[in-house]
């Protein structure tokens, strides 16, 4: 999109930070208060304070609840109270125009006294200053402590002596539903749960009947989304066969991605799961069990999709008349043809409209967007404009691994969550750098979820990190963002990759696959109880479920990541404050202590004050301050989930 | 200023990069223009180039020449002949898709054939090669030949194949004259260039008249600006005697920054200097000799100025009827009121620009306005608007020693020049940072004009960094940045400062300077001849003379700082390239060897190879490569400001 403006956006209970920068000329001071619109209208009026870093910004902290879009203005002033309180601080004492100090002070009292709306407790205590002050036998001595009373500044702090108000440009900040930007998601193939080995060696297709007997486990793990990939009929030509050859078997199911077939494309639901009403029905059971569902919404049609008939001018057609598969050359998909936007842009925008309603009536108001980096970036603003329109609670997930600025061009352009490049970033140092780029510098319009794994996706840190891999991995996207996922098997340590490839060999989305579940877990084998714990810790910690308030702090070893997420008590759903410290082992091999240095003042606790913290995931309990010893055995429990007690 | 918003500033002459970030949807590879329009209304397409870092920034490098308001967009293009290239060249050694290749890139180059404004020659070679391509007697390793051909790939560089083609919105850019970004700066007070001592030891003021007699001096140092604090009648009331003090005697002359008495104010000259006549005299003098007068703009009053009888409503007024000294509580500074620019805006206003009007009918086109960030932003970007509206070629200069948000509002509200934190930037990390910043982050609207000292600042570097430090600073500013400055006594080393201050002992702001600039020269103990060499070395240099080409290399010593500033030949006005090398010992106590290790590839020389250089300031020649040894002695020569040669 030329230009690139985009509105910020935030979600439902979001706490959000407000930046500006403001000064005014010479030495007198000044307050800045941030002007808040609800979408219904409220007004609020929020004081900011001052960062003191030099650079003259100042900052105000707002949970935000209702949804829908808010503006606001900042305003500054000159702060009339806080120039004299400064001056008369310094020149009562130096004896300097002492009488002026004290007749600028009276002044003011009685221009705060004329003020609508102080109470009357307030005003007679500020004509009694205000008397005191001109009273010739008032000593200098006291009328400085009247500058210096806090019970006045307590006046001022509340509604201060302004003047020269100067009013900003109003802006628009986008409030999206609580889910757009909080959620544990679990990904499963419907036609893996609930499928069987026939006598014959075959396997019979789970079902959505067969998957829905699975939705209470997955809910007992403590998930709030179930993302299905597409459940649509999968084209016949040029199938893919397991490990992604060519050759498919007439029993093999194909991926699902090669969407369409003579038995339907986008808006059908393959035969092999069941009907349309099946699927209805596993919604309504999924939402029963607390779990929301996800659709894939992958643009693209296998060879025999019905589209490819009806509308050929939507793919691209060769010279030498053949349609082109998709492509990076020199490597082919030949099970996927994909959509050319740019012959018919109205037909394929009114199509894909047409699907994503019919999706929406089912019950769906999730999808996870296949690829989104390869359709335009105006077809995806026209979309979720659109369909947001109509309907503000629906959710797009941008699977954007690509680029940098292709990946927050998505982002900015509407989507409400993307996957990142989370399961790239394993060491020390580049979590830091991009756990803290997600909470400051994109988090005004991009919204991470932290899959700890794809189908697409096994990392090498998951193939030959062993089970302790599994669990740091799990314990930082939990705890690193108010969004995160885990694909199916998962639990079960599932690390071997097709060779020369980061995705599993005997991948899933060529084949069913037949997990034990309940005997795995009963053997010990089982991620499962520890996933558990994590959405737990999550559901009982609302510091956890923000996205701006992690903060690294440090350790003198170069595999001990240290983050912070803290809420204030008058900012937390609760009502009370909650600190959550994070201490993660990110080397999967290795026993290693250090110490650990905390900038203990983001919760309150001044540098060397003890305070109580209590494992989640063991349950021991320390007494720490700003610096403590710790160590982390990879093989035992490599991450402490710390919370601060009592704070 | 709320909003914030602000038009980016070159000046004429400048070598400006522009930067956007582009990207499509897919594979398929894309190409960029800058499309430039003069302020006389000449298009230009430049064609961007990607920078290669993953981000997907392009950008073009244009030499502005013209002054006024230009305007440029970005043109984002499919280039289909890259994509097909691209693909080619993978998939006919893959043997995959031969034929639809060979056929695909013939397409492309009919449709090249077809197009207006290609040269008859490139038609007919592309002819030839389509034929070629769908010629079956013709093999596959040649079609591979012509895919790969950099002389069809150079028809394509300079007209690509255009698909798709996205405009960018329409931005401004205000060219200034080349004076608003490159001088050298040499500040003297008229009173003391000629001033005598009497017989009975009071000192006889110098005149715009015996001033002019060093005109021919400044000039030959090479200085192009001269800039002269305020030339107005002095108060009398409250003046300030030497060192600041409260009891001026009789013939003390008091500062020139209190301004205005009986005498007249803003727009009167002081007697002592001379008439109104004998000041123009002085700046035909001065431009004769080559040099710019620059007057102090300092929008503030002694208290027997006329505006204080004239125009109380002007100034504060306190409760008890007195008019408020400026201060910095506790400290006051009794010779000076401010101006209060709330009561009357309007008032001011037009008086403000009846005196700059004034003094541009006089010859005076450059501006250094005093403590800009002690009045309203808005009325500075009113009054440079308004003056540059009627003459574009007139330059403000902030003194704007303030916090960075003030600093950089100023100059975003349009002041030409800024004064800056380098005097207080002496190790090599500081200055490192703050070249570099200067160079990119605020070059788009701030240009520094980097003084040495000031009435104002003599920093403890000078003070105890003895003469190599007045070596080192001189080198620096003027070659860190186009603008630089140096007030005088800098050549006699003038380091001592009064007990517990920045600024030196009977400072000139307060009495007369009596200085022997032959003698002192003659006797070898002036820093004159190295600032006459350093300004050759700037005008022989044009790379010295653009502000956003400065790069910082490398050092293993913690005070040696190396940077260089280089010009493509395509872009320097001598048609020539130019390359220059600084290499500072910046601790002017030691001498210091080190290996200095560059990025050669900035002036084209590949990592390894051999170039040749020559230090300006000692003619010394040396071969060296990316790696070289360096030995800096402070107390002989503490930089090389090297030229690269042949290239």
């Amino acid at each position: 999109m030329p230009g690139g403006e985009f509105r910020p956006k935030a979600f439902a209970g979001e706490v959000v930070p407000f930046f500006v920068t403001a000064f005014r000329e010479g030495h007198d001071l000044i307050g800045v208060h941030l002007r808040l619109f609800s979408p219904s209208g409220d007004e609020s009026l929020h004081r900011m304070v001052p960062l003191g870093d030099g650079f003259d910004r100042w900052s105000a902290l707002v949970s935000l609840l209702e949804q829908g879009v808010w503006s606001f203005r900042f305003e500054g002033f000159a702060d009339d109270y806080a120039t004299w309180e400064h001056a008369a601080e310094l020149k009562i004492p130096a004896g300097v125009d002492v009488p002026l100090m004290r007749e600028t002070g009276a002044l003011l009292f009685d221009r705060a006294v004329k003020e609508k709306g102080r109470p009357v407790a307030e005003r007679r205590a500020l004509e009694g200053a205000a008397a005191a002050l001109r009273d010739p036998l008032v000593g200098d001595e006291v009328a400085l402590g009247i500058v210096q009373d806090p019970a006045i500044a307590a006046f001022f702090a509340d509604r201060p002596l302004m003047s020269l108000v100067t009013v900003g440009a109003t802006n628009e900040l986008l409030v999206e539903r609580e889910r757009a930007g909080v959620g544990a998601w679990y990904e499963f193939f419907p036609r893996s749960e609930g499928a069987k080995r026939l006598k014959d060696g075959t396997i019979k297709s789970g079902t959505f009947r067969t998957a829905a007997k699975r939705l209470p486990d997955v809910a007992a793990m403590g998930f709030d989304v179930l993302y299905l990939p597409p459940i649509h009929p999968i084209g016949r030509k040029n199938r893919k066969g397991p490990n992604n050859t060519l050759d498919a078997g007439e029993r093999d199911p194909g991926s699902p991605w090669a969407i369409g077939s003579t038995e339907g494309g986008h808006d059908t639901v393959h035969p092999d799961l069941g009907t349309l009403s099946d699927f209805r029905a596993f919604v309504r059971a999924a939402r029963s069990a607390g779990l929301e569902v996800a659709l894939d919404l992958a643009l693209q049609a296998a060879p025999d999709h019905p589209w490819v008939t009806e509308h050929p001018e939507w793919f691209t057609t060769l010279p030498d008349g053949s349609i082109a598969f998709a492509e990076n050359p020199p490597k082919k998909y030949q099970d996927i043809y994909p959509i050319n936007f740019d012959n018919d842009p109205e037909g394929i925008r009114a199509e894909v409209l047409r699907i994503v309603r019919h999706w929406i009536a089912q019950g769906v108001l999730i999808f996870r967007v296949d690829n989104p980096h390869t359709k335009p970036l105006q077809f995806w603003e026209w979309l979720i404009r659109t369909v947001t329109a109509e309907n503000p609670d629906v959710v797009f997930l941008a699977e954007a691994f690509t680029r940098p600025a292709p990946l927050q061009g998505l982002a900015s352009a509407g989507f409400q969550q993307s996957y990142t490049y989370f399961t790239w970033r394993n060491t020390k140092e580049e979590l830091e750098t991009f756990l803290s780029g997600l909470a400051t510098e994109t988090a005004d319009f991009l919204r991470p979820n932290l899959f700890v794994n794809t189908p697409d996706i096994l990392t090498e840190y998951l193939q030959y990190g062993g089970r302790p891999a599994y669990k740091i991995r799990a314990a930082i996207a939990a705890t690193g963002a108010p969004t995160y996922g885990v694909y199916a098997g998962y639990e079960h340590f599932e690390n071997v990759a097709r060779p020369g490839s980061e995705e599993n060999i005997d991948n899933e989305k060529y084949e069913y696959k037949l997990r034990d579940w309940p005997g795995t877990e009963e053997r010990g084998d089982s991620l499962a109880p520890y996933l558990r714990r994590l959405n737990e810790i999550r559901r009982a910690h609302p510091a956890l479920l923000q996205l701006r308030n992690l903060r690294v702090h440090w350790s003198d070893d170069d595999a001990i990541l240290v983050y912070s997420k803290h809420l204030d008590a008058a900012l937390s759903p609760t009502g009370a404050a909650d600190t959550v410290l994070v201490v993660a082992n990110v080397d999967p091999h290795s026993v290693r202590q250090t110490m650990v240095h905390l900038d203990t003042r983001l919760w309150g606790v001044a540098p060397g004050e003890p305070f109580d913290v209590e494992d989640l995931i063991t349950g021991a309990t320390w007494t720490w301050s700003d610096h403590n010893f710790v160590r982390l055995d990879a093989f035992n429990e490599p991450v402490h989930i710390l919370t601060v007690k009592g704070r």
